[in-house]
């Protein structure tokens, strides 16, 4: 029911708008004895930041954290974490012109027709800075695997901008780092960096893009069937943040055109574990975790805030022209791979501690 | 928590294995005074049901329902409807030899390493029989939105099986109920039944699909967001189905190629109430309802069953082939299509009660 | 928000009316390997049956509970238990003079006035009958607990009937079962058997009751602040048995005469864990447990259904007076004392299994 | 599962330790519209803050709310309300002797035993203080009641001090706000402040207290049987304040003694509803509301934090005896009765949101 809550036993609720006073997660479930300081959630809001490029809206924050409950001598106690984050930079005046306008692409008039007023202010509820608040959260999570699950990897990367896919030949995680688009591809990337600009300046348009989160070491035996699947809730993980349209798990849409010998992922015995000749489930049986990669991928639309005009109406039903000025991205989806992220990371944990709580934690043997 | 659980205010919990003595839905949230009976929710099973047909598994039950409480001289009453399917059809000598031998594509090697026991008969709970507990209780969603939202309709199709696509300009939803595959374009209906033939007979292998479902005369404004988002709450209610591995909203994965302009529904001023251009966004913005019809597809992987052998391990760890012979659908995206649709019914149902219990059910005026 | 249901991670919603064809308890999150037939609930079951003695209504059923789901050749497998029990002696004509009239102390109105409908046979949903499931439940988690902590014991006996209680002095747990009031206190047993025979035949009366109910071997460190507190889970387990206005956690309503002095349970240093001079926190301190004896107490109410007239008014409006005659026990509280201590094993287990998600079950060090 | 979370639709999470920054309330559910500014919550913290007279706490903080979300213009607007309170005035130098002792009564070892580690600056998590957080959330519920449900009104007082009862036939709501106990009884208030002044200063010691809230003005029909039910909740709602151990609603405890004549509550009607005879149920009858005042009772046990020296252990298991100097109030009951009122309003908020969503609101006809 808590409907601005996410998570089983590992929860966080985020609250805020993107112009008030303040946003924030409020994590309960956390196991005790984490270390955890402001620097270490500061690390991974850090990726996330807008501001850093050329790409990224000009916003200029510090989207500095505060720990305000929940840690005690540098470690979790098993109470509830809120995380604070002071909106600085809110420069409303960017937006008095939308005051009484519905955008199109945004949630403008479905909140104004769902609760009869809305803070318009940046898009207030439905802004993605919100998301500032689940990398937070996500920081959390990863502090928390470090010691619930040491083994455990999260890596997030940009596939696809517009119809430009990177080539998995030449995937390298070590290029995620090096370029603006957290893209595993170096020439990709390079391409992206050029059709980006001319969208930006030239077109004054946007673009989708195409998020791959990757979580390696995760142990065999945790998700929570039938309603609570690992891929059920990491596809409403991953729905549930701005301008996502679609998520897939492992071979996602394309399984439609495999034949069922293709799909199999078949599997044989390796020294302690079974091993798999392939992943096409993504690392999910049943709902349940293989100890494969645990792989998603998901859609963002292209920003719907462009300096081109497109036809709207006003809150009086008369129409209107609509050009978003402010500052914006024109591939939000960049500023997605650190929430994506963040997110599988909640997942995974939650989903952890929940089978502690379901089984023990104790795995059936094989051989 | 309720992980077997699906809703927030329109609840049901679906019970029961493949082979086991009953399977059913527990429902908590009906609204009372709703006309029931058996033969309303029926109706929808029957659509469901296997044996009907060449292309689906010729287990041949009744799936007769039975509503075991919460409905008083036709109506119910507010108190949790139980509704039970008894197996009686059962045949568990099929599955035999596979007690000790992990399916590849199936969850038999999750559900032994998370409970360190399963039923396997038939893939016990991990069994796609559990969707006729879902459609049951899409049923009963049905026939409370005949009171609460009679506007309604939900309206599951299959769009490719294999890789073969419907052509969109030959859509006729009057075809939908001509075929064996819920198909709304009557030339691919006939070439998919030559190619899932010659799959079964003579390939011995299967084949994935995709579906769609569309929710029209939603109401606007129904949508909870951040965490509860009408398409968050679709792609989880997606994802959750057997052998789904992608959802999609309006556009979904597409939009990654789209720019900002190509993507904004253009908004004008109806007679009454806000009028769009196109749908890309499939009638939800921000995570609510625009008024638009929802739209969602997922892809359904191909059957895991199949009659090719396939390489795997038993519960020793030993290699061995799997060549799984049983009743077995040769795309089981076939039978997903009242799922979905069941599933569609129910989020919408949930949402308007929620929004009820959020707001009032009041709308914001426009114009 | 499943209004119905109850508990976090080992959670059952009880579903079924008075007089339909069935009712009984969904449970979701039961450890897989437990040893479950309906033989080891019916135990439990014949405990709480009417129709044993005297002094309980004469509806003779035998309340045979069937599994339909979650256990495979006698082992739970982690998947949605379902326990139905079939209604067989329903006799709904002796409620038939009360189908347009409200009992005073029945929710007969309230139910009325919330649904506007209502199931009127037997008291439909809001009769005790729906205790049963309850104590199914509670004999399922009484297995689990024999898996997971074998050390706790759950017993529940009357201390209070009219206002004659028993002599604490004489407290004989043996007694328990020797009597047809769960009475501990034989002397008291004899007296309330008089007490009780009067008031059924010469008075036409009813009586109220309280229960206590203690769990034994509880181990330090369950119960999850601040608002699912072992005994905040507790006073709702207990409150929302039919007829209950109080429940007490240790000392209870007479702390408030209590001196800080008085009140301290002192602590010393045991062989291996804390020990405690005395009980007054009835094992709990902050909502966790204490390691000590976890001791509540409810009241029951008396019987609103009595062969006194009441006066009341019909579904017009009308005014008229109530008789119930039907079958009636002249104090509900004796049945009450298996329920409580089904829900006291429910609650129980159910933060055993919490605690293992939050913390991993791993105890603070003392000494 | 949000075990740090109250309520079904309208749902607060508090979050904050005793001497941390901050402590707060992470409000979701507030319907939409609501006026709303720090300074109508401000009104019931000031209620409940300690340092307003001799016999509370001399802990001087101003407790001031900020609202750092949810509101725009002095409305809410349908999104997370987050309240939070500084913590200006921590001396935590009081409590260092205690780091390494359990105090007798308090949460000390059981929240190490839980969690393996705490917060020990003035009880951390397990501090009263944290009811601040559950008074705002009061406030916010009652401004929204204003919207929903103007005629609900909501009044806590204490009954009794001690072995002291108030006389209700002296009963004067008006001298509730007179004194510094919410005594409803003028001449009981004057005797209890000579009783605390003599335990406070004379006897080193503390006493309980029994706490009465009623809400008047509850519409019948709202309460979700049978596990949320309107008592059951408000016995989770009393029962989760600190130090409280017993919970009536009605004639509470007291029912056990009476007979089915006597507490039976007749029915007649009224100009437009039904009228009772009485009011021994308390406004409830099968956990739904009778339109009747709702009555709801606690006791509160006297402060642990007493000047007298108490036997306990140290973490290393050595005995010891605890003094507690610091500043605690004589009878924490007394700050009780804001919290108490917090927790009824917001108990009645949420079930009239509850039942819109699951029944429209409208209620069944009589007469």
């Amino acid at each position: 029911m808590s409907v601005n809550t996410f998570g089983h036993l590992f929860r966080f609720t985020t609250w805020g708008e993107s112009h008030g006073p303040a946003l924030g997660a409020t994590i309960d479930g956390c196991p005790p004895g984490v270390a955890l300081d402001p620097a270490i959630i500061q690390h991974w809001l850090d990726k996330r930041r807008p501001g850093q490029n050329r790409n990224t809206t000009q916003r200029n924050e510090p989207d500095a954290v505060e720990i305000l409950s929940g840690v005690y001598e540098g470690r979790t106690t098993g109470t509830p974490i809120q995380l604070m984050i002071r909106n600085t930079d809110q420069r409303s005046k960017d937006y008095g012109d939308i005051l009484n306008t519905f955008r199109p692409g945004h949630a403008d008039i479905t909140y104004h027709q769902k609760y009869g007023l809305r803070d318009p202010r940046g898009g207030g509820r439905s802004s993605a800075r919100e998301t500032a608040a689940r990398v937070a959260a996500g920081g959390v999570a990863r502090a928390a695997l470090g010691v619930v699950a040491p083994q455990v990897t999260v890596t997030g990367y940009m596939v696809q901008m517009g119809d430009r896919r990177i080539d998995r030949s030449r995937l390298d995680m070590d290029q995620i780092a090096r370029n603006d688009f957290w893209c595993p591809d170096a020439v990709a990337a390079a391409e992206w960096e050029d059709y980006l600009t001319w969208l930006r300046k030239d077109d004054h348009n946007s673009v989708g893009a195409i998020i791959e989160v990757v979580a390696s070491g995760v142990p065999a035996g945790i998700g929570a069937p039938i309603y609570a699947k690992l891929d059920t809730d990491l596809a409403a993980a991953m729905m549930s943040i701005n301008a996502v349209k679609g998520v897939e798990i492992g071979d996602g849409m394309a399984v439609a055109a495999l034949t069922g010998r293709d799909n199999a992922d078949e599997i044989a015995m390796g020294s302690d574990d079974p091993v798999y000749s392939s992943n096409h489930a993504g690392g999910i049986l049943g709902g349940i975790s293989t100890g494969q990669d645990v792989v998603v991928r998901f859609a963002v639309k292209p920003t719907s805030s462009i300096l081109s005009p497109r036809r709207s109406i006003t809150m009086d039903g008369q129409p209107t022209e609509v050009i978003t000025k402010g500052r914006h991205d024109p591939c939000v989806g960049i500023r997605a791979v650190p929430v994506g992220e963040a997110m599988m990371a909640c997942v995974i944990l939650d989903h952890i501690l929940l089978d502690r709580g379901q089984t023990g934690g104790v795995r059936g043997r094989i051989g």
